[in-house]
């Protein structure tokens, strides 16, 4: 008994009572009343009541109202403002409970409810909880209906999306677990950067690396785009990030914060403007608070950010490529500024 | 007629004649030798004979020879021994052309053929050239059945695989045109890696920061199938190349070549046995002869890579952060191992 105990504790401080959850998963012989007079406490308290079916119960229709909800987010392009985020897979899902982000619906399937104890643990973990009455279960058929992914594993969530606001951005994430904070800005800036892959991969670089915040600029992928957010291995759901700003209005933002604006690219300014040439990311001083602009994989940055740039970063390579993957050298320069700051 | 005259020399120097391939688009009273006396010289000089249809002409039927040598190699994991590499899209097979490779199969579409007379132009550029016998035309509809792209672009080429061996992989490519040999081997080694955009994205970055050549041991995704070639943009037509070799072989064969074994990644080795612990890739001496070996994306290196490696190389970062993608852990290795290279 003593271990079902301190597991009802754990649980319930996640907002789901174990002996509620258990009682439907034991067989009838193991049910926790009759092993130690734990009772399942009435049902219902926390039901939401106008949508979807009995808490905790299986979803079995296609038609059902949160299935729907479900597939358009796991199969769209990103959240709308006030939209939901959606994380599908037992990791992601595990990563979004941890940062504490709050679940608005959690759903499993027969294969993912093995998954289910780790994550509700996590969750007890954390400060946010999975309530009991959005907790759903279906089969493996209708999760693959709803899935994203080729191979789902059964397990995904809808996370109540943060507002992140400038200053975020700016200051890095508040203190907290494992949180830190950055002493100068350090803002990565994805502008039209399109494939999904790229955006989750900078971000995970970014947090990585130690950078205050992320901004992608409007045109650019959704870093909360099911792919996006996958490729970013959850740092987009720790990290601060504005999406949707136009390039203009945040150019005037950090010239206003006094935040330097650094063009990634290869593209040579010459002529008597006075612009300075390239200079290899290991030359450019990336060491107080600045914001370095990532452009289009083909077409590179826009030209009012080539305009506003305080400096342009490359880096040095071999004549005979052309590029790199636009992942990899937002990351080479964020590892190269993270190197910088640690002052190696 | 001056204009033409020229551009005869530069498809005749690539292999194809100008004036038979032109005298096949032009509307009768614009062929070459309506204007001028040009004349389009003897057909089936350079065919096969044996397959497809006749040279030059235009594929119709599904059931086609090369449509289906086409379509299985544009859907593979890339080529067995022998077997060409499948490129599509025209970046990608001009890359191709550039490179030098023997094209044993042309294939354009309808709105592919726009694009025709640049890759001709590279071929006559180049030391290879496109046998007019091996130029197919065919549908966009018939293109997209054996396309292994959402949106093709309505260009794909067959290419004869390079047989590279260790010594080249050691010593890098051969001099010619823009290419580099390498003072001391830098060679990089994946071990299991997966997915293949990590394997082309680290093939991409091992050419553009200097890497003498590169292996995919046994289990790795192949660099040459079709998406990983495409994650390369290029680089795998060019940069010298092995596949398929067993780990403890190669481990071997590094040794008796005095090259120094760099294992990637962030498990620490403690106890009194002698080995060291991690060091932040800035502090590695990556200077010499070494092969850094990067493993998979979820279990990371093999435990025989493990216990033969001289060093460990790891990238500090943000304990928030698991780990790096894979294509970016060995690109930042790759770009911090061409900065201590280059001095700076």
């Amino acid at each position: 008994m003593a271990d079902l105990r301190s597991s009802l504790q754990v649980y319930a401080s996640a907002g789901v009572c174990y002996a509620c959850y258990m009682a439907q998963q034991l067989p009838s012989d193991k049910k926790p009343h009759d092993a130690g007079g734990l009772q399942p406490h009435s049902s219902g308290a926390r039901s939401s009541g106008s949508v979807g079916p009995v808490p905790g119960d299986s979803i079995t229709s296609r038609d059902n109202k949160w299935l729907k909800k479900f597939r358009a987010a796991l199969r769209g392009s990103g959240p709308e403002q006030g939209e939901p985020i959606a994380a599908e897979g037992p990791k992601l899902v595990e990563e979004g409970v941890r940062a504490g982000l709050e679940t608005e619906a959690f759903l499993v399937s027969e294969t993912g409810e093995r998954q289910l104890e780790r994550i509700l643990r996590a969750a007890s973990d954390s400060e946010s909880g999975i309530p009991r009455s959005r907790i759903f279960k279906t089969t493996d058929k209708l999760f693959e209906s709803i899935a994203g992914t080729e191979a789902p594993q059964g397990v995904a969530a809808l996370f109540r999306a943060r507002e992140w606001n400038f200053d975020d951005v700016l200051r890095g994430r508040a203190d907290g677990g494992g949180a830190y904070r950055s002493d100068a800005p350090l803002v990565m800036v994805m502008t039209a950067v399109q494939d999904p892959g790229n955006v989750g991969t900078i971000v995970r670089s970014a947090e990585a690396f130690g950078a205050s915040g992320v901004i992608a600029t409007r045109g650019t992928a959704d870093p909360w785009s099911p792919k996006a957010l996958r490729a970013s291995a959850g740092s987009a759901l720790r990290l601060p990030l504005l999406r949707g700003i136009a390039a203009p209005v945040l150019l005037a933002q950090l010239r206003m914060a006094g935040v330097r604006i650094l063009a990634a690219g290869t593209k040579r300014i010459d002529g008597s403007a006075g612009k300075r040439a390239n200079a290899d990311a290991s030359m450019t001083d990336m060491g107080g608070a600045c914001a370095i602009f990532i452009g289009n994989e083909g077409r590179g940055l826009l030209s009012e950010v080539e305009h506003a740039a305080d400096d342009w970063i490359s880096i040095a390579m071999n004549e005979d490529v052309e590029s790199l993957n636009a992942g990899v050298a937002a990351s080479v320069i964020l590892f190269e500024a993270a190197r910088q700051r640690r002052g190696v």
